[in-house]
């Protein structure tokens, strides 16, 4: 028997609906890409994104087309997106801090038809749009004023483009399970992978993501996402947003800490999720300048693992509670957050920080688990780790074009590729990427832990730690070291420090000095290029 | 084209899975039927639950079975709902205030298979069994050493026959749309009407109502649900609890002033929700011995509308922030909550009460609208009220039986039956019922208002307001009035009272006494009895 409750399909149009209807006039505000701050409502946004969609119909878009956005986080682009939903296409992210041959292998791989593109980018297309076979149709986010001369075919101003809308529009209508967006993953372990997120899958996470013990995201709080749309939707801000009506600020291309502060005191900010990199500037900039964050009350902290030390100064000097979360492109991407559970929600000093370091739990609509390479369930103590995998209805079930079918088993898990452990409270930690690990003797080193603990060092700027193939142990760790400038550390003044702090068949082998570590367009190490470059290393243990 | 993402249904048992999982050592504190406060963990609820799912199971109950419950809120009761749920089976809440034969009928218009009964009810329960065809088994929820000497048939004490269970039970699966719950409408104005919630209804509504501009419920919140199980879901607390892994305080059948405010105070209870009765008991206690309220941040009031020297009260003298919700039955129960958007959050005295008076805006997932007699939508302009239509994904779109069928429209809407307005920030406010209002001169005058009034006079303990018929205006306004004990108001010093703060024409004709007002099983006022009490009254005016 089936219950007798509306068929109310879980559209994501729904929530911009929703946010003109009871947050007209809550604004929205940009830091323009040509330059002045402006200043828009949802209601103004829920027109002009009704009108994209119109024109996008008139153009020959709808159902299933994959229509591309290079773009940073303003309000024209949230206006796209949903344009783009709102007729039943798929908006699909570029991530142009990528490789120029990887956005182009990107945009062939969607067969994206058409693209949204801020004036920034628009050398960069200049040089890649000849090699997307599909693309018929180049959209840049700007006015007439401020187009640019380019050699670009079938090209137009976004405003005269809108303005030749007649505002008579409805959005269309189809399953929730519908395609709505599009998103490739970094690229830190392999080629970018495309994950099709559907109208459900983001209605769902926007909804998880607002939850009081996740992000906790109400009509009062001003919420700035530097975290970029092209990044793993913004971890679901520009969904969860519009849904509770907040108002947005967003940055535009500048991420520096004195123009994210900028923001931060003009707009009263409260809120704001951002990569640790972002927030290193953004507190550089503050003891530099003596500046305080009077409004802010909250940051989330994720896409790597925050340092306890990012923790501790936004929290004692700053007044501004941390949440330390996980999550990754094929989530949607919130995995776990770091909020408090009543038990340890009195403590303090290092006991609290000892549970601001770990990822956090899951909220409802997430379940995880750990398990060893035989998919045996590892108990939660908080020290045996194992492959974490995940099930929930903002999680990939496949990627696009059919790659990676290993990662998702039977019974809906999804592996990660991360390695972690969870304690008895339930807070998971990362402690490395499966492709990562070090496997000496049979057992697993954690990499991560090494690294904490290496630039822990004040002599040293960065630190990686790789495997390294050895006669008797199959891997041993060799630990790569850049210095800081005007520093002269030696192996063994990294090797003393470190003793004692880590199990001792952890240690590493071998220190080596390098000018430079290898990094992803996204800010991660490298640690494919890492393994390559020391391929035939010899450890001194061999 | 289709989205890549999990397919992960919305099923109840789901939520207290996670309940289990991320919040085991959480505590859940009934007022026991046998007396003593117990305490329980969702841990243990979790594996009861499953115990009972296994035993309905092994009794032959399952998918699509009804099996009503007769019973306080306890955490029994909770895990006999989500037993039932996970079987496939379908709880049904049976209001015990009812009169016996609307018990009866409901059971029977159900064809409930089982029952589970707390201890209070058997002497009911034993006097309707009999006429109850489809009943074929009574769970008591108590243990052996409590079962009293019955008349029933097929009985079993609860603990009892959980303990036949082997522990060895998975939750059955099923399509999301499944039916989970039934509850049928208070019956204040006509037979009571069944409504039956699918799975994905109750966890959609149970996300909607733990979001922060809802009730912003938190895992270190600790609730206590005054507001029956039987009430519409208790307001969805029985799930939105377990969910987000919340300490449940769980009343019992003691829902007097003392034995709440002994609750609120030993178990440190940070949130609440009943109806504006219950908290008028509490409010005299806590006047009488002088008590204060710690710990209480939040509570809802609903169900009917909150009066506004009880949101002055809360506030002011015990600091304890009042949320004015409204809700019905067919909605699971949620329509709207008046928490404070950001232009209205910085409002204080009067300003803000004005606010708070009315019943709210509606969360993401729910729709409103208000439309004339003609279905013409109606403007947002605060004053202009006809009736209140919605829709989402927790609104009925039909009743049990398909009775009411004029209530449902093609678009999806729902007509609540309630008269309503809303103002240009959104919130929406009640004024009567449909069928209450009075037709004067075809223009509509509202009983709410005209009663909240009345009853602001010193001598005046309630009063209700119905339309007698009136050979020029079609019907005009009579106020039946209940005098405050010892007191003797004349019907001039209560027209003089209200004179001037309502319109000239909105004025009653007439002002009738009497020493009682009906009322229906759950404490509403019963205006078709009252009208029928006043049938062929003639107005001096006529
Ligand atoms: N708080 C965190 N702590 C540690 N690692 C994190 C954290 N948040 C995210 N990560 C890492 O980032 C990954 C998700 O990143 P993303 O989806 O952007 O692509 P990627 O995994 O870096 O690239 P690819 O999958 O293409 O190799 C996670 O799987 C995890 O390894
Ligand atoms: N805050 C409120 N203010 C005013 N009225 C309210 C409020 N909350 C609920 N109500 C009234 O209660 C109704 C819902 O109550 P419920 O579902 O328990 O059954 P009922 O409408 O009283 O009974 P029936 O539908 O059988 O006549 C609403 O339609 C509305 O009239
Ligand atoms: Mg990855
Ligand atoms: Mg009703």
């Amino acid at each position: 028997m089936l219950g007798l409750m509306q068929e109310w399909p879980l559209l994501c149009h729904k929530l911009i609906d929703n946010a003109a209807r009871q947050h007209g006039e809550r604004e929205i505000v940009s830091r323009s890409i040509e330059g002045p701050i402006v200043r828009t409502t949802y209601a103004e946004i829920h027109r002009r994104a009704l009108q994209v969609a119109e024109r996008l119909d008139r153009d020959g878009f709808g159902l299933g087309d994959r229509i591309a956005t290079l773009a940073w986080n303003t309000a024209r682009h949230i206006e796209a997106w949903y344009g783009i939903m709102g007729v039943g296409a798929i908006y699909h992210t570029l991530n142009p801090r990528l490789f120029r041959e990887q956005i182009v292998w990107i945009m062939n791989n969607a067969e994206d038809k058409a693209i949204f593109v801020d004036l920034t980018f628009m050398p960069l297309l200049e040089k890649i749009a000849g090699a997307v076979k599909s693309l018929r149709k180049v959209i840049v986010l700007t006015d007439k004023a401020h187009m640019p001369q380019t050699t670009l075919q079938n090209v137009v101003a976004y405003e005269q483009w809108l303005d030749e809308g007649t505002g008579a529009f409805a959005w269309k209508t189809f399953d929730e399970n519908t395609a709505a967006g599009m998103c490739y993953t970094s690229g830190t372990t392999g080629d970018p992978k495309g994950v099709l997120y559907s109208h459900r899958s983001n209605v769902l996470h926007a909804m998880i993501a607002a939850m009081p013990d996740a992000m906790g995201l109400s009509s009062r709080d001003t919420i700035l996402p530097v975290v970029p749309m092209f990044h793993a939707n913004a971890w679901g801000l520009g969904q969860s947003g519009p849904m509770i009506g907040a108002k947005l600020v967003m940055p535009g291309s500048k991420m520096d800490g004195a123009s994210i502060y900028e923001l931060l005191d003009a707009e009263k900010v409260t809120f704001s999720a951002a990569v640790p990199t972002v927030w290193m500037m953004l507190l550089q900039h503050l003891e530099e300048t003596g500046k305080k964050l009077p409004y802010l009350k909250k940051v989330v902290i994720g896409g790597s693992s925050c340092p306890r030390a990012l923790t501790t100064k936004f929290q004692d000097n700053y007044d501004v509670e941390v949440i330390h979360a996980w999550g990754m492109t094929e989530m949607s991407p919130l995995g776990t957050l770091c909020t408090l559970k009543p038990d340890c929600a009195g403590l303090e000093g290092d006991a609290r920080l000892d549970i601001q370091s770990k990822q956090g739990y899951p909220p409802f609509g997430v379940e995880m688990k750990v398990t060893d390479d035989d998919n045996k369930e590892q108990p939660w103590d908080g020290k045996t780790f194992g492959r974490l995998k995940v099930r929930g209805p903002a999680v990939a079930r496949a990627y696009y074009g059919g790659v990676g079918s290993e990662q998702f088993d039977q019974e809906g898990w999804f592996d990660t590729g991360d390695v972690a452990h969870i304690d008895p409270g339930g807070y998971m930690q990362i402690t490395d990427r499966a492709k990562d690990v070090i496997k000496s003797g049979g057992e697993w080193i954690s990499t991560i832990e090494l690294e904490n603990l290496a630039v822990g060092h004040p002599d040293v700027a960065e630190a990686a730690a790789i495997g390294i193939q050895h006669s008797k142990w199959g891997e041993r760790p060799l630990l790569v070291v850049v210095r800081k400038p005007g520093r002269e550390p030696t192996k063994t003044d990294i090797l003393a420090f470190m003793n004692g702090k880590v199990a001792k068949w952890w240690m590493p082998d071998d220190v080596a000095f390098v000018g430079e570590i290898p990094h992803t367009a996204t800010g991660k190490i490298q640690k494919t290029t890492l393994r390559q470059q020391f391929r035939g290393y010899r450890l001194p243990t061999d």
